[in-house]
């Protein structure tokens, strides 16, 4: 199995000003292609640290990533070490890469600067890989070593390293030959980790030994379970994860399971509305635009979406969600009362099929004894009737808000099934 | 100056299935604390790398953190592999762990695990740091080697990590004594890198050696500038980078930055409203609800935003927002015209003093001609005009709505300071 490093270069890492996302992003990929990724390492904008590290990376591994450093700032000089460690005698110009350069500048409506004409530079030892989304190329550098490796650099802008992953896979699948390793992953919410734990004990006890099971928790999406199966035959490996990605699921049941591998709550609710011509429309208060801004995130929403409020404010409940005063002053606006009036006002001025509401308390302050931070009353109206629920979660502001709209993702995804089941709803989608 | 590493454990982050946001976060604590992070490492679950990679660690740094493989499922080792590399001669019950296990589960109204009582066995050759947010403890192992160094193992779940990095932090400056590291961030918002790094050229040429300048692009942050000293006199240097960042700002002018540090549009915008006593309301289109979000994701932001409309289909434009139907059929819904009635729209149901309003087109589809993907009308509605924009940007559909968002935060922020310039507005603050 080939086994690659990935190494993102950047004082900004260091000093936890910005958080590595590239490692997972390239990560993923160059496992999906049967390159087993062993480390992952930050370090600083030190050269004599970038040229040091690299050396030891390049005698480890087959396969090291090199991300940041590319920049067009002074801060940059991933450049400088690369050229060093790979014995180049100078600089060339990428003609290829300056008509990109050239071309973003054009679309920008502003000249070409001298320090982005210099990104265009680069040490003779390499090859470039062109960046059409940046001004930074990647490039690649074959190691001559015990054994044959390959470095690659790549622009720290993730949407521009991005782009050039395909290109990466291209060259490494066609210079190394490559096992397989496959993954499946099944999505719950809804269940604490040991529980979850407790509840598969026997059943992991009983997988075979080359098959590993991983617990993946996520406030907004749930726990994620995992299976691999690390080389092996790839069309073999891939039939046996399915098949006990299958088992796992009918353990599982709808009740916790929503989904597999990337899928999110929003992405299954989105597309059980699709598949059934429903619209959806979103009150919200407490998570103050959260839900729709994730409904949304997903191509091809406005099929799905056609609308939504966020009345944070009293007053608004009762002005745009028709919210009966005398709710608000007998139940209080963190109540079922409320939520339900919220998600009935929602589907009617939207005229939607279905409708979600949350009213609740994120914090830091707003919480009593007996509706503390973290309270939460969910209301979901369907074709139907109209469905509420409560909840209470004892994270900060932030993860409070997350908690609350992944918790009312996944009780519409259950009332969207719930309603389906009733004939008046799926005779719906053959009259549009 | 004492240095560190960070060690974060787990498959999930080899196979790209979660971001590593924890290095981040402990990066940035021990930082504010005098701590340098040399290096941040992650590996995957596998008994003999996390021995070797954690001896190897030790060895080199006085300070190794290491989180994650806590959990209570089977695919942690690293509680085994610690208690090995410490050569623990057993395990001991932590009664004032376990205290809070139990709390958490009695919360939650379920019976503790066994796979959660678990967890409250350490190694006998650490200190326990109690967790009382979740159920893994932290532990501090001295190691006996050449130099003093201790070794931190703290829980994966971001939100429990975060809640012991105080102790953590207690315990490192009593063992250690700790120079200072010295940062200041200025933020900036719409100006291309390249283009301020070459504004700002010969300004950075002349700082001083022992001063470092980096750029920092962030979509929705944009560009912020960090100028940091590392040791010296803690007093000394913090004020020398103060008046550097002083000089910075007075070059950059209000028209480029917008705030220090960790502040945000969105913090930014939402500290102006509260500072002078107004309320802005929000009419979304493309940006499906994420400025809401956004704004109310700060604390406190009831006092400045009262509601939203994410008026999706044209239809709601016109039925919520009272968008004219001529002005949609003569311009389009992506119209000046459009984005302006928006604004006054909201402005007027939601009766605040400013209202943004966004429309675009985010793709991958519904781009034309003259209107591509990428391509965005924003208006703010003030108390004494609306004003309004067009942007055009060339991501893909996450990327297109984060920069929207942004964009429209960033010109909310000077239309804010413009209208606040007016006698009429500043006299307001009196009257409330």
């Amino acid at each position: 199995m080939i086994e690659a490093c990935i190494c993102t270069i950047g004082d900004e890492i260091l000093i936890g000003q910005i958080v590595d996302s590239n490692s997972a992003q390239i990560s993923k990929e160059l496992n999906s292609i049967g390159v087993k990724i062993n480390t992952i390492i930050s370090i600083g904008d030190e050269y004599n640290q970038i040229v040091s590290t690299l050396q030891e990376l390049v005698q480890k591994f087959q396969i090291v990533i090199v991300t940041g450093g590319l920049g067009p700032t002074k801060d940059d000089i991933t450049k400088k070490a690369l050229a060093e460690l790979t014995g180049a005698s100078g600089y060339i110009f990428s003609i290829e890469q300056y008509k990109y350069i050239e071309e973003i500048f054009t679309r920008r409506r502003i000249p070409v600067s001298d320090l982005n004409r210099d990104q265009a530079m680069v040490p003779d030892s390499c090859n470039v890989i062109p960046n059409k989304k940046g001004t930074a190329p990647g490039m690649v550098f074959s190691i001559k070593s015990n054994k044959k490796s390959l470095l690659f650099s790549l622009p720290g802008v993730p949407y521009e390293m991005e782009n050039l992953l395909p290109s990466v896979e291209e060259i490494i699948s066609s210079e190394f030959n490559l096992e397989s390793i496959s993954h499946k992953t099944i999505a719950t919410y809804g269940i604490p980790e040991s529980t979850l734990a407790e509840f598969l004990n026997d059943w992991e006890d009983n997988l075979p030994k080359d098959i590993k099971l991983a617990y993946l928790p996520n406030p907004a999406i749930g726990i994620r379970l995992r299976l691999s199966v690390y080389n092996g035959n790839s069309e073999e490996s891939r039939k046996r994860v399915k098949l006990y990605a299958q088992e796992l699921k009918s353990l599982l049941t709808e009740e916790l399971y929503y989904g597999e591998d990337f899928d999110t709550l929003e992405s299954v609710v989105s597309k059980k509305l699709r598949e059934n011509g429903y619209q959806i429309s979103v009150a919200e208060s407490c998570t103050g635009g959260r839900i729709s801004s994730l409904i949304t995130s997903i191509p091809g929403s406005s099929q799905v979406y056609n609308g939504g409020i966020v009345s944070y404010s009293n007053h608004v409940k009762v002005s745009s969600l028709n919210v009966k005063e005398e709710t608000i002053k007998n139940h209080g606006a963190v109540s079922k009362q409320c939520a339900q009036e919220m998600a009935e006002g929602a589907k009617k001025i939207f005229n939607s099929d279905f409708a979600i509401a949350t009213t609740g308390i994120a914090g830091p302050t707003g919480g009593t004894e007996e509706k503390p931070v973290g309270t939460i009353w969910i209301a979901v109206a369907g074709p139907s009737r109209t469905y509420s629920m409560e909840a209470r979660f004892f994270g900060d502001r932030e993860r409070n808000i997350i908690r609350f709209s992944s918790e009312a993702l996944n009780f519409t995804r259950k009332i969207i099934q719930k309603e389906l089941k009733a004939n008046t709803l799926t005779s719906k989608q053959y009259n549009r």
